[in-house]
């Protein structure tokens, strides 16, 4: 059994990995810290676990810690890379649900999240966690970066055109839709029913931190530098990742499917639907994986590629635990095969 | 390998039945029909299955059925009975999620679903598939009524009390809330997002088709008549119930929470919380789960007994596979270790 | 015309004072406070009141206030009993939605909300704002203490009832059920989207802070002692309160239904639907209206009164603006004629 | 007092159409039609009305209707085209919300009404209702075909630019999110609560009806043909559209936002935020408003225009009576000063 520890127990992606790992086969969950709700047991906060999780949340201490063999940290940016060099050094490996380690560049990751980068030494060494695009690398991993939700949607989406050199890289466009729970477990109005209920917007329209993170990854895929305008929106449900995408191709459409049926064949967690399907986020919801629909309105060269995830899955803990099974030579999908929830 | 049927599999608890037969380690789905669906795949018209059912929608016909070790009714009220019986002479057990069984009172059936019950001799074969009632009827049942969702959520939560003669039973109130699956996936405007989105109400306080089913049931577990008034609310969700009910008590709340907690305390679906508590339907969404707690408001007589289920899980499609595993000699609650989906 | 300050003009009951007093012919909102806020324009933390309110949030200090006719106070609990004296000093009429001079018992009140009251000795002279029971003393009054919403929606619902003697008052149930947006505009994670909304639970059941105050009305209107359940509940919507009252009675339903319509015959904001109607919470959103209904299900002798508000219109802003109209000898309707929000 | 006729007066256009015109003081609704409901009262179909429209719901038949000054459709397509011709002819001002005289190429309609045009020779005669656009022919005219819901906020956002020939017309996209009342009142399994709430998706990426009839728009503006790519999606609430749309500019954000204010300075109902503004679809719900902001992310050439309306006041029943009041030479915003709902 892999002794795993959760530094961030309390967050929606801390809780979402305890959903998951409570039924992964290959798993004890040994730890899980809160700084606030040390002491308690975990499923008196969450009783949706009580019969599965018989563990007492932790201040998050390196010595119980680095007794795990893995180590999830579902925490706010800044607090991984305060931990993760010491648990490296004692050999437990690391997989970082926050920003901390995703941007290669630590001058513009110090510029978006607002601190200076507490060991940029170690950003060289963390491999970002997206299976489908280094799935060789996290097998060898001691340390991942797992992608943001947003990033995952996009990247996923525009990835088997622009790896085929298919797009005019000047002018992609993302508009992305989240549900409510992307912002998080924190007190704060914005987020209240009140507010995010039967009401639908965009922000963070000048600019989003998940912004240089996407450019990075399309960047890689493509080879050369793209223009990407990225329009997060929040919309008025609990999970669930729409992005909508735009691109200008000369390919027909029925080699867009194609190629993106290929590319996608042995993927365990990308589904290419059937050409001009619109994929629904609830078809998703609670699994971890993407859905994708590719669209030419009007036989145009515009193409429209939808690809969806449930934000706190294939976006978050399920994308981790995907990592985990990779770096700990499992099969990839064990512990992850959940029917999405519907209705 | 058990070979499954699912009659009427396009609906909510039919496809509440795959999503959770599809990762039972011991039965294999094999017919699902569906009469407007016949010949299309089933993960055509509920994409979330891809990967996980592989079957096509075939018109509901005695053979393919008959070859099935097991067939669930998910269909309106009305159908189960018209094949239930051909099926149980051939061998196959039934497992009716409709309503057809569940009274033993051919007559008050009639008046409540009207029109004339199809076979009123198979009434008394039919046990009523309550696990925490009925689970040695149930282990050697051919044919099992399942309970109706607010009659699961209402008898166990009056169940320890009524057992032990403890309330008076000449004034039970069960004031009960659904979520909007509850009224099945059916063309109306009643159930429109647009109609039932934001809004709460009662209906049906007259008089609803679960209320001779719940006194049927509470009347067996006081051994005398009882007088119940059932009040069922819509409010604006998709899953879950929660029942509040009142009665009055001679008893104090320590010995109404001793009582609770021993009558179940072996009971792997059903979840007696801490005093006081207040459970939460979000805490069972998607689980097989029912959470209870109870409480004696100002340390009055009457005490308030709080019960969540889902309905489509505990109130349908996951007590229906429990009692297909007590009918199969396997492990109660195989296929339905299921952690509740939050947030 | 009236000018009017609201103290605390930044919480949802301070807001909708606003959208109903910008359309108010009589009425010119001259100050609205908030200490977070103040220097802001009104609109721009609110949009919507673009071009409707002119106003800069200012400190909540006594010159200014003192200068208008009339001044709500739309604050948390234990802050308009400290201003309360200096304005009606000044001559100005004070209508507090706050809790602050509901209980006529100060040591009560005490005990309910936690710190001692600063004014007992105004308590005896404010007017609790139910127009349908103390209109003519709302007329004549300086101060004006507006119900809560739970005891809005409860007391509309059993006054009839009993006032005529016709209720077993030993037993009385109130299961309530209402929108998130009674929490306020606060930030806690309680009342997050992500943890309010898709869920349904009870709350406070062993003693909610309305509990006294409804108490009080009731055993006015009975002249008698009374025994109360009072159950709320957390529905996923923003607005709206459904109770569902239980009494034991031995009136026919013709005789309660007739005294319900007589009873309010007159009044200008409860409507008594016809017999066994369900009233719907979105019927009365956005408008000052409460919708009654009675039935006795089975003819029993247990009568279900159906009771729906706005939380935020009948339950706070709206019945403060009625009191208003009274108090100033305007038309009562006047400014308050809104056509629910459907759908 | 104008004496209004509503043609489909249970439908959510229409219902809102009763919402507002039953407070308009220069209105009275006179006649309500509905094959379905004919004989009952609109009040009772709709309690929230009670008290505020006294009609009974009659058979859509021509003499009453005659008797009007003016006759709203909010019937399918389809409909108004069999009725304008006869009211014309009797002098009657006709306000069709339906798409029946939208477009002016009656073979385009035929193409995507999937019928023939029922008087192609009164489609030059109707006047597309945009007061934005063609105010002053909307006074003069007897027959106003309103615009759909997602093409007055994707003109309205447009406008501007494309007026001063600010864009690239070739790749012009718009990328809009309605709530579910665009939908319809109609017994649909596609918009059932559980169907759509929790859950997003685009549809129609191929072509929706709506396409044309902007491109129409869209060309006029710009005096040449264009290039747009719409993708309309279902958002999980019940009203507002947002649309997010994106073109090629080599105009500064200073330029823009000073064109906007300029550009719509005197309109009533359209309403330029400050400058990279979030306009939230819950600031216009209920209002007639269109609320938009713009923005140009990263300083590049890529503008970002977002435009938030009511689907079913602006977007139909307030921009219908916004050109009735036009076509009576009321004020035009008399009757339609309502304030948003909020929260």
């Amino acid at each position: 059994m892999i002794r795993a520890g959760i530094v961030g127990g309390t967050g929606y992606t801390g809780v979402e990995l305890l959903r998951i790992l409570a039924l992964h086969p290959d798993v004890e969950v040994a730890v899980v810290t809160s700084r606030t709700d040390a002491g308690q047991r975990v499923d008196s906060l969450y009783p949706g676990l009580r019969g599965y999780i018989d563990v007492v949340f932790s201040l998050p201490e390196l010595e119980p810690l680095a007794q795990c063999d893995v180590v999830f940290f579902a925490t706010p940016n800044g607090t991984a890379m305060l931990m993760a060099g010491q648990l490296l050094e004692r050999e437990v490996k690391v997989i970082d649900l926050s920003a901390d380690f995703r941007l290669k560049d630590a001058e513009e990751w110090s510029h978006w999240y607002g601190i200076q980068h507490a060991c940029p030494d170690l950003i060289a060494d963390a491999i970002y966690g997206l299976p489908e695009v280094n799935r060789e690398a996290i097998r060898r991993a001691d340390l991942v970066a797992c992608p943001g939700c947003y990033p995952t949607a996009v990247q996923l989406g525009f990835l088997p055109l622009l790896e085929n050199g298919l797009l005019d890289v000047k002018c992609l466009i993302a508009d992305v839709k989240s549900g409510v729970s992307g912002a998080g477990r924190k007190a704060e109005i914005a987020t209240l029913m009140s507010e995010t209920g039967e009401s639908f917007k965009a922000y963070a329209v000048s600019g989003h931190r998940h912004l240089p993170e996407i450019i990075q990854g399309l960047e890689l895929f493509a080879g050369t530098s793209v223009g990407l305008t990225f329009v997060p929106h929040l919309t008025p449900m609990i999970r669930g990742i729409h992005a909508t995408l735009y691109g200008q191709t000369k390919a027909s459409l029925e080699d867009v499917q194609a190629l993106y049926e290929q590319r996608y064949a042995t993927e365990p967690f990308v589904d290419v639907l059937p050409q001009c399907s619109h994929p629904d986020t609830r078809n998703v919801r609670g699994s971890n994986m993407c859905q994708i629909s590719v669209h030419q309105p009007q036989g145009g060269q515009t193409v429209v590629v939808l690809s969806v995830i449930d934000n706190l899955v294939k976006g978050a803990a399920g994308q981790a635990i995907q990592a985990m099974n990779l770096m700990f030579g499992l099969q990839e999908d064990i512990g992850l095969k959940i029917v999405a929830f519907y209705p």
